[in-house]
């Protein structure tokens, strides 16, 4: 689509490891995960369960790089690499000296950056004998990706989705069921846990939490079976890493280099893929002026309200404990139509980072952000997933900001999906349905 | 995303006009449209009220291309060149010896190929003076990709949406409105037509044949504002060869050229855009053992079932008449769900081309078209529009056929849209809620 085009030996052929910049530059790391029973660092055994070796290895590397499967990168070439655009109109629209270039991720054809981390994840299970995984998922990015990844790689694919979204949104749960998978509504009879549930709330529509539960539950106790996660922890980032890495080839191809990096953040992996490979040269003291920027709903403001501590990953208190800036484990945040930012904490390393002021965060109301959306699309044409909107709200205040300060300004966010599924929430913003918070 | 990318200097940088080739070659063109009310062919001054001068000339054009717009060249951009895609994963479900290569348009941002054309029509208007564009859509693709291509150019647009539609299908009416088009549901009370509509059929949920009256209504009694139509006529399918120019050259980068060229046929501009460049090469001998398959539902069947006579455009008989296969403009197909095939004609062009034996129609009934397309996404990824499924349909009769003769054959198919916007039809079939015809 544009002159940055990548020739198929200019792609990354490695993901990119950013706890090995941080032990090597900064000497730290972030603090480990914690068992839930002995709050004693875990071992891998704790993760074996539920996730491959090859994985959970990943997730404690201090490797360099790690090398992406040839069978990966194969599939890769079904939307990548992804282009990266620049809005041109958009910053005509707005007056501002600023260069304003998105990573476009909505050309996967489940129309987000989630596939990325879902076919690596597939891989390297099936790679280890696994026959099937489990997951959650709410508004159903997450699932999506991975029933088509399963597909790829001839696992069957169980999602347990919100039995809220599961009833309000029946599109995403269609193209699960389209690759394949089998979708349960959550909380459902069909484990222990998702019976107790039932029991004690008839009538909740459900949560992430609980969803949880059931799929840890079913990869647990069914053979062959193991469970699949798409954000928080280090080695989704890790895999998230190849959009920020094509984005900085296709940039110098363009002779640019980022001044700020923006994604939206709600477990982490959109922000640590598009900017940990920036935030490595930082930290290697290859570019001194980089700034990064993650952006969170005012509904769910973990990073700039949160507070940085153990926290568990999920409601029930079933997974490790992961320092991080959390809302608390109960939190529930008010149903913004940016489901992917609805988590109460956030990724241990994006966290880390946020704590060594080494990144930066912005939080704003879901009015404020689909207005942005609109802005956009009215000038792109692309029309945001309310998430991805969180970047494209940032991108516009340091454009403005710029054009007060009278600066060139080089900005590049993270468009991680399309909002092609997400309709619903244009409509009601339109309609002057939606509320401040 | 794939080695056959294209640089800028190979972009095409000119629209091929197919009736060159059939004056110079055949020695023949179609025969012209004529007016309603004499039957005589009609003059540019019939179509003047309607088009711009440049669309006017552009459909009765003899040249043998005619330049892209600089402006247009450079919206293109947003999402051209498209991707040339090969199946390999298809293939080897399918075991078969025939290459599948398909050319994606669903990375525009509405979803479709129409805004090839839609951006061509708004920058000629424009150019002229024009302040409004008026149209009808069903389902809302075409509405959708007008919408965006009037506010690139700064133009008002209004769109009737047929009211059955704009009743079950709320999420492209989103899109158009997102976009900044006004949508009115027809047979609304904002025309004399719409007003008799309503009058004589109360219950009416509306036909694109009403809605195109309205669209005329309007853009001949408002001033600064004309009408656009998003099939049928030669300057539609003129700009779609961008498609089949693009194709042609990633496909020679692949070292391949194809046996059969596959479009979806509802007016026609799918078919044409993929295949007239091709047609182009056999017409001047360039080529010799080329096959091209417009393939059409069996719900409205015009080619393989239909009568090669003059016939209206629209139900109400405003439009000229045009030289076309038809099923008789009172016809009403089922509600299928390729709601942009559901037209009772064809293309004029396509309609000789089909008369004089130089393309072959295949029509597949909706529940065929639907298995075809889920195994399309379950080894491609990409949920094809239930239109473009047609062509996935007949793309697997060759790829098997090529399988049973034990022949290397290279199919190449117009995947025209996505299904993102209409994955109701895919939950229904897959849910055994469809029936045969």
């Amino acid at each position: 689509m544009n002159k940055n085009m990548l020739g198929s030996r200019e792609r990354p052929s490695t993901y990119l490891n950013l706890p090995y910049y941080l032990h090597t530059y900064l000497g730290q790391l972030p603090d480990p995960p914690l068992s839930p029973k002995t709050n004693q660092p875990i071992g891998p055994e704790a993760l074996a369960p539920l996730f491959p070796m090859e994985l959970v290895k990943q997730e404690v590397s201090l490797e360099k790089e790690i090398p992406i499967p040839d069978e990966v990168r194969q599939l890769y070439t079904m939307f990548r690499p992804s282009p990266l655009l620049r809005a041109k109109r958009l910053e005509k629209a707005l007056d501002t000296p600023a260069h304003i270039y998105f990573k476009y991720e909505g050309v996967s054809p489940v129309g987000s950056h989630k596939l990325n981390t879902a076919l690596a994840q597939a891989y390297y299970n099936k790679k280890e004998g696994i026959r099937a995984l489990t997951t959650e998922t709410g508004a159903g990015q997450w699932g999506s990706a991975l029933a088509l990844a399963c597909r790829m790689f001839g696992l069957s694919c169980h999602v347990f989705m919100v039995k809220g979204s599961y009833e309000q949104k029946p599109y995403r749960r269609t193209v699960m069921k389209l690759y394949g998978a089998t979708v349960t509504p959550s909380p459902s009879d069909t484990t222990h846990a998702g019976r107790a549930f039932l029991k004690h709330f008839p009538d909740t529509r459900g949560s992430l939490g609980m969803a949880i539960s059931e799929a840890i539950e079913m990869a647990v106790t069914k053979p062959h079976t193991h469970y699949a996660l798409g954000s928080v922890l280090n080695h989704v980032m890790l895999h998230q890493t190849i959009i920020g890495q094509e984005a900085m080839r296709q940039m110098e191809k363009e002779g640019e280099y980022p001044d700020v990096v923006i994604g939206c953040c709600g477990g982490g992996s959109n922000l640590a893929g598009i900017a940990f490979p920036f935030l490595a040269q930082k930290l290697s003291g290859r570019v001194k002026h980089l700034r990064v920027v993650a952006v969170e709903p005012t509904a769910c403001p973990s990073l700039t309200r949160g507070v940085y501590r153990y926290d568990s990953g999920d409601t029930a208190g079933m997974t490790p404990l992961l320092k991080m800036y959390t809302m608390g484990s109960d939190f529930i945040p008010s149903s913004i139509h940016a489901g992917g930012l609805r988590y109460h904490g956030d990724s241990p390393l994006v966290s880390f980072l946020y704590h060594k002021k080494r990144i930066e965060a912005a939080a704003y109301d879901q009015l404020d952000v689909f207005a942005a959306a609109k802005v956009f699309a009215q000038n792109e044409g692309i029309i945001p997933a309310p998430e991805s909107a969180h970047a494209v709200k940032h991108a516009i205040v340091e454009a403005i900001r710029a054009k007060e300060e009278g600066k060139k300004k080089v900005i590049l966010f993270n468009m991680s999906g399309h909002g092609l599924l997400d309709l619903e929430g244009y409509e009601q913003y339109m309609e002057g349905k939606l509320k401040r918070e």
